[in-house]
């Protein structure tokens, strides 16, 4: 049984280009006592990598030069020598970018038999109700804690954050404003995700178009990208506003990130800007899940995942995020 | 009976010079009815005058172009025409920059006869019982919720909020540390205000100087200045650290204001950064004015006002503001 697996190479200066990666395959280890090896089936590609592979202080270790690249994935118990984890078992956890995974099953989610994968599928679990659900869910209700009737921005708004992001604002009664880039995402902000207005930032300038979709201010800005976008939204912001930081895609892969020259608009108008990571709130994981499953099940939500084929496109799938060709939750089959 | 009074000439680009202010003597209008006419006595001299001067929306109405420039003042009644307000009454109010003035005593407080005025200087009414007193209270206490054996760190430390920042945290129990120009102000900051330690951003580089006072980071970090400052305290900040944001007087005359590069810091560390606005906590100004009272009474906290005679040195005056020459709160004495 063979182990393909994509390792950090080295640590890239900007954007990760081929170099920054080993692929290899090597023979699967077999599972000791107290662990289990799966499968994996379905692996997440998240703009928060690009975090996780530079050095230095931050809010997780990062991966070391020469491991197995973090990711989340989902996939299914082929041996298993852990009491709680049965061959067959499908299985969400950090699985790393690899096709075999063996785990002593802490942080390890089995997802519930009783739920039909057909009905549910895996890379929903991935998606939303994954960590991308869980960071719209807990960013936009604890962090942003937004109010019916208020105005809700956000940007990367087609992204696997964003998209549900807009989507339970819309739920909760408030309008939504999406920012994304080209006419076909856009397109798909308002017939697909719901939001009220949509704006192309590749096309638009931001400060009129903003004014024109926000007649009464921002209340809440939900920044995914940093940039342009955060300052615009700053200069929108309402009395009492809410910045919530949840990434800065645009910045990631600068040298030097560009600071929100508007960031007074936090004083005059008595607002706050917020950071937070969704692991801070994995014990009510629980209720998230409970909440975006049943919404998800009405149809009150939608879930877009943009699936990519073969665990040797990672190095390529990976840039997808950061030139926003992914439309949805990307996520590898493996 | 005349009134010297200096009106807004111009708005200014830059640095409000000379051209920006116009000095006149007329005859003081007398009171009407529901009115008193007062003699201030001294005008408080504060950072947020360069933002009331400028154009646009803000949290409170610019100074109109040929008015009487706002300022908080405190002043005697000498004619009343007012039920509530006497001759000889002792009042604070928005006097404006003027020898004479005419109020109907909206948003005017009496100051409490039974209160010895050799005691308290009436300076202190603009200090530290005035507008910085209370911006330095609720600004640490409600917006920074300061808690014991946390480590504070004040820029504009010697300045009329500043300082009492140090000190309000200091009573409560943090470790404190300030930041300001020169030997003369930073031995004031521990000898006087006492602060644990001192920064002197003219002679100290503010990285290595801010890691060897704050060993275990930074929690709470009430923002006077902006601009460097900003972003150093940033890249120190602990987890659930709190950015207070007061003013950013590095950045007032600047065309294009310095965005705090480092602000993915909230992110990492789910921190927060808050702007407010003392006016916001008026209703609970008499909670304030007791303890600030209280403590200066008891010695707690000192006040340190920085006294310069003749109204008609306002224009220079009001520079000493922007380039740090004032030790602790600045008025005129009429």
């Amino acid at each position: 049984m063979n182990n393909t697996r994509i390792l950090l190479a080295r640590r890239p200066a900007g954007l990760p280009d081929r170099s920054t990666w080993t692929i290899e395959t090597v023979a699967a280890r077999r599972p000791d006592d107290g662990e289990f090896l799966a499968e994996v089936r379905y692996v997440s590609l998240d703009p928060a990598m690009r975090g996780w592979i530079k050095e230095g202080k931050s809010y997780i270790e990062p991966v070391a030069v020469g491991d197995v690249m973090r990711a989340g994935g989902v996939g299914e118990v082929v041996e298993s020598r852990h009491p709680d984890f049965a061959v067959g078992d499908h299985v969400i956890g950090i699985s790393g970018v690899q096709s075999h995974w063996v785990s002593n099953g802490k942080g390890v989610q089995r997802i519930d038999p009783g739920v039909d994968p057909a009905r549910i599928p895996l890379p929903e679990y991935l998606g939303v109700l994954g960590m991308p659900g869980m960071t719209a869910y807990f960013g936009i209700l604890e962090v942003g804690a937004i109010q019916e009737g208020e105005t809700v921005l956000v940007s990367g708004a087609a992204g696997a954050v964003g998209s549900l992001v807009g989507q339970i604002a819309k739920l909760k009664g408030c309008r939504t404003v999406g920012i994304a880039g080209g006419p076909a995402k856009c397109a798909q902000l308002t017939d697909e995700f719901g939001y009220d207005a949509a704006i192309d930032y590749k096309s638009q300038a931001l400060y009129p178009a903003l004014k024109a979709a926000c007649p009464k201010g921002i209340d809440v800005y939900f920044d995914n990208v940093g940039g342009e976008a955060l300052d615009a939204a700053l200069a929108f912001l309402r009395l009492r506003g809410r910045v919530v930081i949840c990434g800065a895609i645009s910045q990631y892969n600068e040298a030097k990130v560009k600071g929100p020259e508007n960031y007074l608009s936090l004083l005059v108008n008595r607002a706050r800007m917020q950071g937070f990571i969704v692991f801070d709130f994995a014990q009510d994981y629980p209720r998230g899940m409970r909440d975006m499953g049943r919404w998800l099940a009405e149809g009150s939500i939608v879930s877009h995942e943009h699936i990519v084929k073969g665990l040797e496109t990672f190095p390529e799938t990976l840039l997808m995020l950061f030139d926003g060709r992914n439309q949805g939750k990307l996520v590898i089959e493996v």
